[in-house]
């Protein structure tokens, strides 16, 4: 096997010693950088998925747990919280993994939920959304962020600021190009579109978005369907389904169950869904770790996105000179 | 499970009948296409990979075949004759798919091939191939191309005609931004993109797409060693290793496997490769199925482009006025 190949693929690879003069990687610049740039994340923002063991693999297969970061403020917040009420009932314990479609989505939630004879009932307090939520404007944001930070995405939309922006602006060394939007940025970790006029911005779909399924419009979904982007960013459903999280750990659990045979990814037998044993918030959780990512707006993280952009670690031969909001990915580790 | 992000989910997907004013989606546009608007694949350019059957699946799991379609002319051709070469020897038999790494590449060949002592040793044929072959500039294009194709990505690289082109400048319907190239277009049912400077042209890195892994420069890689892109699109790698293809069928058998949990996603214990049975030419396969795939210098592809950048089908709100070069799938089938 080709080793180097593997050197190029990892953000977190372990690197053999080099030189000092060598050029770092963007792993090697993740691997050092400084406590003060890693933020913890909220464990009331930590939703916790336990699957049901693997029962084909063997040997026997490690517990299938996925761990998602939910959307913080301002974003998404009225479908976070559902989500919340629904974790805190333990309304999904005992669904399924239903639906897997190749170079899409695989999506979790009542398989049953279209059928209002067989549909599990909601707990009380499960808000219906509307659709102006799937951006927010800078009307909207009267809500627990810093006026700093306020400050710093609403300049992005106006063009002006933030950490991404300044960095393929300002350093002009990432050629800034998204045919979904008029800039893409990223926002105490997460990655965010927006529109100049407007303005408005909103979270993206990229690979690990976890994102809330609909029916047609005007509805919105309360957050009982809940699935998670297995291929390339379909960044066309931006803006029409609500974005709520990002899958942080056990996506290997989501991303590796076998494809639906049935139109869509769905599965002919129920047998072949994968039972989910339990959907909770962290509290609810023993032992959970403490989460960290790289804080987008650190020097940390303005070197690895330009070293991302412009590889010139020893593989390359041929920087690109840009890079995608969706492959840009957000360090995310377990707190030393 | 909500059914209607399911109709947004598939070019293909069967859609319900709807009144002659209903916009249609990207894939009913696909299934109007005239049958002129179809090309058929060169059998030359279809190589057969049968996995080994999963043993875990239950109940029996129908084969695992991966039918991959290598460049046409004029890309990447050395990398593709060591392939046929390679295949025709049926060197890859009795190897493995030893690496699978999460929102990365599934990789197979001789996962011995580092060890000197343990390498499987190569058919006679097989070409070195320089980096200058990464890239296609005009003055490497004497090959078997039409003048008229040759004329089109060669004025496409001068930013003037060609399919994409003429659809994203002319129609100005489709906004046309790519962080990591000047250009980038469909030339003969493949995603491209293109420097001015030079000028050059080259395949790009998608989701399904095939590549040579290699040692560093100037290795370019023999075409033993061939990783499947499972995840985000990793353009980065674009210039940097050869692309020879694309999976247009069976690529769940590779994107569900079992990721590895070693570093850089290599399997621990040999027990857990997935055994290729083997890999052969088209003309070696009896009954193999003719491919087809919609011809992306068609009036069907254009309208189908153009749709997909902007979805008005039922299901959206929003649509995004653009889109990317790997979001946009060229649509491959069956003939019938």
């Amino acid at each position: 096997m080709s080793l180097f190949l593997f050197l190029a693929a990892s953000v977190a690879a372990a690197m053999p010693a080099k030189p000092a003069n060598a050029v770092l990687s963007p792993g090697e610049i993740v691997s050092a950088a400084p406590a003060a740039d890693w933020r913890a994340m909220a464990a009331d923002d930590l939703l916790v998925m336990d699957l049901a063991a693997d029962t084909a693999a063997l040997p026997a297969a490690p517990p299938r747990r996925i761990v998602i970061q939910l959307l913080p403020e301002p974003f998404s917040q009225s479908w976070v919280g559902n989500i919340r009420t629904l974790a805190a009932a333990r309304w999904w314990d005992g669904t399924s993994v239903y639906r897997v479609q190749d170079n899409w989505v695989a999506q979790w939630g009542d398989a049953d939920g279209e059928d209002a004879a067989k549909a599990k009932p909601l707990p009380p307090g499960i808000a219906a959304v509307p659709e102006s939520e799937y951006v927010l404007r800078p009307s909207a944001t009267s809500r627990d962020v810093s006026h700093e930070e306020l400050d710093m995405w609403l300049a992005t939309i106006a063009g002006t600021h933030a950490a991404w922006h300044a960095l393929t602006h300002k350093q002009a060394r990432i050629k800034d190009a998204d045919p979904y939007a008029d800039e893409t940025f990223f926002f105490r970790g997460w990655p965010l579109a927006a529109s100049k006029t407007g303005p408005s911005a909103w979270p993206v779909h990229c690979y690990g978005s976890v994102g809330v399924a609909r029916n047609p419009s005007p509805d919105t979904g309360t957050g009982t369907e809940l699935y998670a982007v297995i291929g390339h960013a379909p960044r066309q459903l931006d803006r029409n389904i609500a974005v709520v999280g990002r899958v942080i750990e056990g996506m290997q659990f989501l991303s590796a169950l076998p494809r639906g045979p049935a139109p869509m990814g769905v599965y002919v037998n129920p047998s072949e869904r994968t039972p989910i044993l339990s959907v909770r918030l962290a509290a609810q959780v023993p032992d959970l770790p403490i989460y960290e990512y790289l804080s987008t707006e650190s020097g940390s993280f303005h070197t690895y996105a330009e070293a991302s952009a412009n590889r010139r670690d020893p593989f390359f031969i041929q920087p690109a000179g840009g890079i995608d909001i969706c492959n840009l990915k957000v360090p995310v580790r377990r707190a030393k």
